[in-house]
């Protein structure tokens, strides 16, 4: 039970699940360090394989990556009516894509972005944890 | 006009639109240093004034914290269907509350727990930047 009486279950996802819950959603959050704090940005994203590849600007996310590659990347579903929900969390390295190939691999992929800028940085993500829990309820 | 012949549109939130985003919502994702790594997690919040107030279990978030003060804490609103969306990026200092009357004022907040845990322990989080962005498009 919780402090409200009703029985609440928390769910640890599996690694498959949550790559499967990365594969269905197009924007995602990545953390960096910048200036010895966290940041955290909304991103869109795709999967290669079980990588996750970003598209951007110069500014902080790179500026913070290239200094720290040290990142995570997060998403998640909330519902505030049922108070439920689910998230998953990548902890891994990020890089900047700069030779030939990887970077023709990358443009391959299916990686639009909703935003301005031309984004002609690549990154991708190498995942070292992937961990992720669902959050929901019964009615006490 | 972006990549797809399509107009872009990027606002940029005032604060008082931020914290009017901040109050409207009962889940933000805090961001955390643990082991010289980003990491963030979603928790429930409730606003004092222009802090946010958090409630957590002992664990990574805590743990980071209080060895790494400067965190972050996010909301953002997206949506798949029109690629548009918002968010909203709070950079501040965290800390646990400690004392009697401080305890009893965060007592007092409207912050409800969806998960499990006990959650015993308050953190105060203090903005020092708070920034916001809308993107949206029109039919190219």
């Amino acid at each position: 039970m919780d402090e409200d009486g009703r029985q609440t279950w928390v769910e640890h996802l599996s690694e498959d699940e949550c790559w499967r819950r990365l594969a269905s959603t197009p924007v995602g959050r990545i953390g960096i360090i910048y200036d010895s704090a966290p940041e955290l940005y909304p991103v869109n994203y795709a999967l290669d394989g079980r990588a996750i590849v970003i598209r951007v600007d110069p500014g902080r996310v790179l500026a913070g990556l290239t200094r720290s590659p040290a990142v995570c990347f997060e998403i998640d579903h909330i519902d505030a009516d049922d108070e439920s929900g689910w998230s998953v969390l990548v902890k891994g390295r990020a890089r900047e894509l700069v030779d030939g190939p990887e970077l023709e691999r990358a443009a391959a992929l299916p990686l639009r972005g909703w935003s301005l800028g031309a984004k002609a940085h690549w990154v991708r993500i190498e995942p070292e944890e992937v961990t992720g829990r669902r959050i929901w309820h019964d009615a006490g």
